[in-house]
């Protein structure tokens, strides 16, 4: 029998966990609410129920578990620092110790978007391209850059916020505290808000048609879905997001010319049109050198980047060498 | 006897040329200007002639040679690609083959900046921080990104350009193709075309009387000597630089984290006047973590960065392996 790996990916909505064997087959998975306003006991307590029932289906017990956390953590400790999306504290959790000494084994926590990376390039797109640009393209917009197969981590694991690149210094606040973050005008709810005011501008009435009006149903998915039949304002959106996303990479392009750029997150699932314009965008910012071979593709393992990423955090924590450079 | 190792920083206004040791110790140098109008064949015989003078003082034959070349330079065979600033063609000039063939030992040709940021982490700043970003600031804004003692070059050597990071997506056309890049910003070029605009619409009376009224004489350095002075309007003027500075470094270090920045170039000298608002400008927009540990300070080598950054090349050129990692 295989040795086996455990993995959870916790979100503000899911907690979703798995274990798998090192070549990230996953033998068993689970998904529960994560009930965030419970704070880190409750969260921690179902992470836990979670890993018992997991631990029911294999009957045995994993070699490590990787963490994809959403927040700032310390990926030394395993100690969590700031999860800006949930509603109580997450200041100094020793989340890894804690998890750690219940499954008896050892335990890596690491930002969620690194995670995720890290899951594409061992198990996805990585096994072609060792240095990338990864973006998760959600809520918020995260992301990791990976060079020569290391993720770049840097002092408490915080580096690769490359959604808060700056797009336009004069644009909007940023829940970050800068403005004109990329994550102002390529989140999901930068794009959900812009819809919203193209609605009740009464600029896009297939837009209000697939909503039935109301607004609770406006989203990034019905604007792709009102660009599909044609709606012009909608096109427009959709094609101002990839614009912006295109603006961010080629400005780490022009820094660190990596041949592939890899969208994440639900928003990456609008496709081609954010992608197209993203990339005409891309091509036109960089003036330095040829940039048209800078491929920019979804991600191969979609919502699975980060359970996957925690396995290979656990298959890669038996060697601290490795470890440390991801 | 110790082995010697030679150098050349190929700039559009002058060749400097050294001979050193592989501790950095400079036995000899010699400077002269480029005639860039000569093309090639004619520069490449200076540097030649350079190399004969070197020789005729040192009496040795270098072990190898570096060459820190003002544009981009495929760093694999030695050949350059486009030199922007040069009024000839460079394409496709098989540099260090020709220079090889002369000095009879191997020779290896970087752009410039690049270089200068390899000798910056062989002989500078390096020796205590192995990641950091590298701002040459001078008649254009070139760089480079050095990520745990390895400076990022990509394919055909283009990565670093990390003066055409957008700054303002609507901002000034610039050299490279694209709108808004720093180098509009915070150049030589653009400090001192803003700062004759201040001089002619009457704003700027100190630095107009510092200049005798000759607009061929306002320059960055009269524009610093003028904030000595305490003139509102060139306060204004490198605040204004340094902050264009510090946002392209926010993005970068949000998405890299390194605990360094380095400036070199003339406009570097300009000190505190730009450093502090970039500072200020860094700090306050990378909102995803602190950044006030992030240093920026000047280049420890100065003008003598590219130099020795040539003589790094040739040092680790013996071993392919380190090498090609620089």
């Amino acid at each position: 029998m295989s040795a086996l790996f455990a993995s959870i990916d916790l979100g503000g909505t899911n907690i979703h966990a798995a274990v798998a064997t090192a070549a990230g087959e996953i033998i068993a998975d689970l998904k529960e609410p994560t009930h965030s306003h419970e704070g880190p006991e409750g969260v921690i307590a179902r992470m836990k129920q979670l890993l018992v029932k997991l631990g029911a289906t294999t009957n045995r017990r994993p070699q490590g578990m990787g963490v994809g956390a959403p927040g700032l953590v310390d990926f030394a400790s395993g100690t969590t620092r700031f999860f800006p999306n949930f509603p109580t504290q997450w200041r100094d959790v020793p989340l890894g110790a804690r998890l750690a000494e219940f499954i008896g084994a050892p335990v890596w926590v690491l930002n969620d978007a690194r995670t995720a990376a890290l899951g594409e390039l061992v198990y996805g797109h990585g096994k072609a391209a060792k240095t990338f640009l990864f973006y998760t393209l959600g809520t918020g917009v995260g992301g990791a850059v990976v060079i020569e197969g290391r993720i770049r981590l840097g002092e408490f694991s915080a580096a690769g916020e490359i959604g808060h690149v700056t797009i336009d210094p004069h644009g909007l606040p940023c829940g970050c505290g800068s403005r004109g973050c990329l994550e102002t005008l390529a989140s999901g709810p930068a794009i959900t808000g812009e819809a919203v005011r193209l609605v009740l501008a009464g600029n896009a009435p297939m837009l209000r048609e697939l909503s039935g009006g109301d607004l609770n149903l406006v989203s990034p998915q019905l604007v792709a879905e009102a660009v599909q039949r044609g709606e012009a304002a909608s096109t427009t959106l959709l094609g101002r997001v990839g614009e912006a996303l295109g603006i961010g990479a080629a400005s780490l392009v022009s820094a660190l010319h990596p041949p592939l750029v890899v969208l994440a997150g639900g928003i990456a699932q609008l496709g081609d049109a954010i992608i197209e314009p993203m990339r005409r965008s891309m091509v036109a910012r960089v003036g330095m050198f040829p940039a048209d071979a800078v491929r920019i593709v979804r991600s191969e393992l979609g919502d699975r980047a980060g359970l996957m990423g925690g396995i290979a955090l656990a298959v890669r924590g038996g060697n601290p060498e490795k470890n440390l450079s991801l």
